[in-house]
């Protein structure tokens, strides 16, 4: 039995409520966190809410991460789901940490897609790979 | 203590898999699947994987809801995140079951945003209400 996919949920207490109202600086730190997880950052999508909050996903090719935020009361909660072996969903949140500055955590990590499947694999990883493979290789 | 938003992570096994391979049914049915929950759409975003699979969220003003599928396996992977006692993910799961066809399913919900703090509320939903409420006001 093995997973398609890690999917860490992460509470994010004690926040600086400033920052937890600018979307265009969660989703640069979102799509920072996702390069730190190894993810391939495909699209992003972030909206503020009035008058205080903001929503945002990114999708990566190997799943997507995700951040709604309370500045009222320092709070966000977010998702680091990623697929296949080459990506971490927990380097992700070390790096948000680091730029967020909760006073406290929660996390908690679900595996996704238990499967009872001999060689499974998470294909769009690795046609990527073999894409960027086979590009390396025209230009040999 | 009480809990901003309610998540549900489903796995979907057994599903027809020329339909986990149609972004824009899935896209459709995801949208589906967040009325039925009571949650307001805003924005959606799916995406085709070479040869095969699909990866879409939903953002809706009460939080999120997203999926990754595997044709080749059958299988999706399925989050309904919503907040606020107006909105309930579980209806949203119920919906999708019966669209998407799983010959199997495996859910379990954790609490998102557990805060000490009185009278805590979801503002986004409350203030859309009350816009509502105002539009209509101006219209008597």
């Amino acid at each position: 039995m093995k997973a398609l996919g890690r999917h860490v949920l992460a509470e994010y207490f004690g926040c600086e409520k400033e920052l937890l109202n600018d979307p265009k600086a969660l989703e640069n730190h979102l799509i920072e966190a996702a390069k730190a997880a190894n993810a391939t950052v495909i699209s992003s999508s972030f909206r503020t809410f009035e008058p205080f909050g903001v929503s945002g996903v990114v999708i990566v090719a190997e799943s997507h991460l995700a951040i709604h935020t309370w500045p009222e009361y320092g709070f966000a909660a977010v998702d680091f789901f990623t697929c296949g072996d080459s990506s971490n969903p927990w380097k992700a949140h070390e790096y948000l940490k680091t730029v967020l500055k909760p006073s406290k955590t929660e996390e908690k990590e679900v595996l996704r897609g238990v499967l009872d499947i001999e060689n499974l694999s998470f294909k769009p990883f690795l046609i990527e790979q073999q894409k960027r493979e086979n590009n390396s290789a025209a230009f040999v």
